[in-house]
């Protein structure tokens, strides 16, 4: 039972946010520890899920699972340039193990392009051992100074998939098929839209020729990066000796992808389908799908209502669904209702004296129409084939999640060709999804920036973006008048 | 291809053991992080089935998964005092992170009752929160001195369940289910039996009121520690502060229990199980189940035995068995046979054009018995049930290893009840599964092991070990002569 209700959107999105966690019992500040977090069952049930569907995918693909050290010795994350300078300021270091001084300190990974670099290149001699296609599941640690549950904390927990090939053409078809996977995901399991584009060099992973993002837009008009493929092309490969010898016995670098998705997916959810009553959940990300709340008054009507809601239980049980009878005592239906609806449970069945008495029972979607009186709308269920019923209903709610997120992304995408317009987009808190002219210079990039905070998201890939099928054509920078050849898409960022 | 054969291992067992992790690709040493291993695909795939089929029985028996922080404060290790005095030489301390030195230290965990305990005080108030029942799967860290992969690195993988009751009968409960699903695990999936058992105090965990443990016998005779269940009583919830109120309104501690197994028992496995030809692996757990082999001479040839090939390969995945069809050109069979046997495939079958016009493969199991000839017999399967033959012959070998690794436990189960002939079990590298009388004392344990090397491993549950019905029976020390009222396991272990 919550004693604190939700704050309401409208009134603070960002403690909104915090207490869908909260109310739903997906995680929680470690507060001990700074900056980190402990996921709680709620959440990690879900973040298993997101995993088991990926790994799914990236097996399909060819990748194969591995885990590689938590310590890099420091000098690694020297070893490439701009990596060094991308991920210094956030170490966390190792000095002392065993009860000793170490004579070279360890960081924790932040990322493990260099420690796997390392490996690589004892495993890698000729092009027979090409392509090489490994992931790992992990924790990775980079020390932020402001973070926020899920989307920004010290430790996190993602999949990295580490690639090395012969030619700098199959790397580059890696990263844009691993893109790939990240956006049918999303569309497909978190039924969540998503834009895909190239980064800005500004915004490049550090140490990469060029980064591939997926943009989704949260309900306040604000991006969130979910997930990112980079091209590593050589870089990695001259810094850690990483070489094979071509059919033509000569020896070359590899080349070498990158790309990752992490727990940051459980906030992008949460930010995309939630909304005052507390977590919005897909069918298909679910730890609950069905939550049976028994109704009744007197012991006699309890236990034949109970043995109904069990057997119910059994039967949508046994197509592969998790059902909560919610048999606790001393508790209002209200009251339950009000716990599944907080922890995102997509469908709740009410089984009364006359539902038994009719073989029936009332159903209700997380998210359901308001009938005439104002009331939530409920179906009836016949439970002869409850499965087929509760089935059909998941797999529309499934999709009407996806429908309203889509709608609510086209809705936030404008087309804007003067300064003045932009600046209006922008203003106080405002964001939304703006496509504009950009000269192509950091400067200007980095001066919208300071002017509106909002940045560049990418240069969206042609035909991804809803209502604005060609983004590929001449203009005028909208902040500096300078010619450009396609419009890149500005929001302001979590 | 291995450009280094497997050491023999009447002629040097610990090197046979590295020799297999290295031809099977299981992992390897990282060096560059002193201690640690990097787990290569192949051995990762096994800890993955291991994970699948645990994960499952943990939540069978109503535990849930969560993540707490890589990271504990050091001063939570002291709030414990035999936990501090156990894990202190063993620690990875945080002293930098984000550019700065760290007010307090962290140190990376080496198990986490004590951040756990901090956060069970906070989601823990009355007896309807009890039990509480979690798991979490993670990476943890121990600075090892004497490093040997799988069984004892700086880093390793497992999963620790950390539970709280609202009594100590139902915290021992637990403590005894948990261990029991490790045995049924290591029996039913690993093909090795176990010895279950309670640790001397000299050997209980740090923290512990007692710890049970599960014991298998190595092939050298060794015993290793395969997954530990520990009674923590009151004492994390009394240095966290974990309470609840009682039915009749007081607050009182929780009683926790903490139990684990990890990637040690990818070393269990090997050392059960493998022979002089490389890994052997149980079919439950094999990453690989089939690998077929195609036999030819001509272009013509080829093109036909690889499509019966390919098709035999369907025909077994849609049974949900893995499949390798080895199409490698430019490479003799015999050494596509040697590569999957060091691999520890289960099942090769070997598809000749004979057998295209036959309708029929030859299959040999990883472990096969000789034909008079001393040729390793093969045996004939018909193409159009080859599911079912396949089937049959994976489900023998399951069992086949189960019997062997039993037959081998029972043979070195020897009882003494003098010293000399106690000496003379652990004379040189020998070792074995002695059951002796012991005077219960930690000196004597103690004296025992500085003697012989030999250590006691457990309390054996009474029936648990194969021919010896009855341990509990009045005896005197096989060291000092003193009263005893039950033999217990000695071994030398790894």
């Amino acid at each position: 039972m919550a004693d604190h209700p939700i704050t309401p959107r409208a009134t603070d999105y960002a403690q909104w946010y915090q207490d869908v966690i909260a109310q739903a019992e997906l995680a929680e500040a470690a507060e001990v520890v700074k900056g980190c977090m402990v996921v709680r069952p709620h959440g990690w049930a879900i973040w298993e899920k997101m995993q088991a569907d990926l790994d799914r995918r990236f097996k399909e693909t060819g990748h194969q699972n591995a885990a590689f050290p938590l310590l890099i010795p420091q000098s690694f994350i020297s070893k490439e340039a701009q990596h060094v300078e991308g991920f210094s300021p956030e170490l966390a270091v190792v000095t002392h193990a065993g009860g000793k001084e170490l004579e070279e300190p360890y960081v924790i990974r932040p990322t493990s392009e260099t420690i796997i670099g390392h490996f690589f290149a004892k495993w890698i001699q000729s092009h027979r051992d090409l392509p090489l296609l490994i992931n790992q599941w992990a924790n990775v640690m980079r020390w932020e100074l402001r973070t926020r549950m899920f989307l920004r904390t010290g430790e996190f927990w993602w999949q990295e998939g580490h690639t090395a090939h012969a030619t700098h053409g199959e790397c580059q078809e890696e990263v844009v098929r691993m893109l790939d996977v990240y956006r049918d995901f999303c569309r497909e399991v978190m039924a969540m839209p998503v834009i895909r584009g190239i980064k800005t060099a500004n915004e490049r992973f550090a140490g990469a020729l060029e980064t591939r993002t997926i943009e989704g837009l949260m309900q306040d008009g604000k991006a969130l990066q979910c997930g990112t493929s980079h091209d590593l092309g050589q870089n990695f490969g001259k810094a850690f000796d990483v070489m094979f010898q071509n059919t033509a016995g000569e020896r070359e670098y590899v080349w070498q992808t990158s790309w990752g998705v992490s727990t940051r997916l459980i906030g992008a959810l949460i930010m995309t389908h939630s909304d005052d009553e507390g977590l919005v959940c897909p069918p298909r990300l679910a730890p609950i799908h069905v939550a049976i709340v028994p109704i009744y008054k007197t012991d006699e009507e309890r236990a034949s209502v109970i043995e109904c809601a069990r057997r119910v239980a059994t039967e949508l049980r046994a197509d592969g669904l998790t059902v909560k009878v919610d048999e606790r005592e001393g508790m209002k239906p209200g009251a339950k209702y009000y716990e599944w609806e907080r922890k995102g449970v997509p469908l709740r069945l009410e089984i009364g004296p006359r539902d038994v008495a009719a073989n029936t029972c009332m159903a209700k979607r997380r998210i359901a129409g308001v009938d005439e009186k104002g009331k939530p709308m409920k179906e009836t269920l016949g439970l002869d084939d409850i499965g087929v019923g509760v089935g059909r209903i998941l797999d529309e709610f499934q999709a009407l999640l996806l429908q309203r997120a889509k709608e609510r992304q086209a809705k936030s995408i404008i087309s804007v060709d003067n300064w003045g317009d932009f600046e209006v987009a922008f203003a106080g808190n405002d964001s939304r999804f703006v496509l504009a002219h950009w000269d192509g210079t950091t400067a200007t990039e980095l001066a919208i920036k300071e002017a509106t905070k909002a940045t560049i998201r990418c240069l969206p890939y042609d035909g991804d973006v809803p209502g604005f099928p060609n983004l590929v054509e001449p203009g005028r920078c909208v902040k500096t008048g300078a010619p450009s050849t396609q419009r890149v898409l500005f929001a302001k960022n979590y």
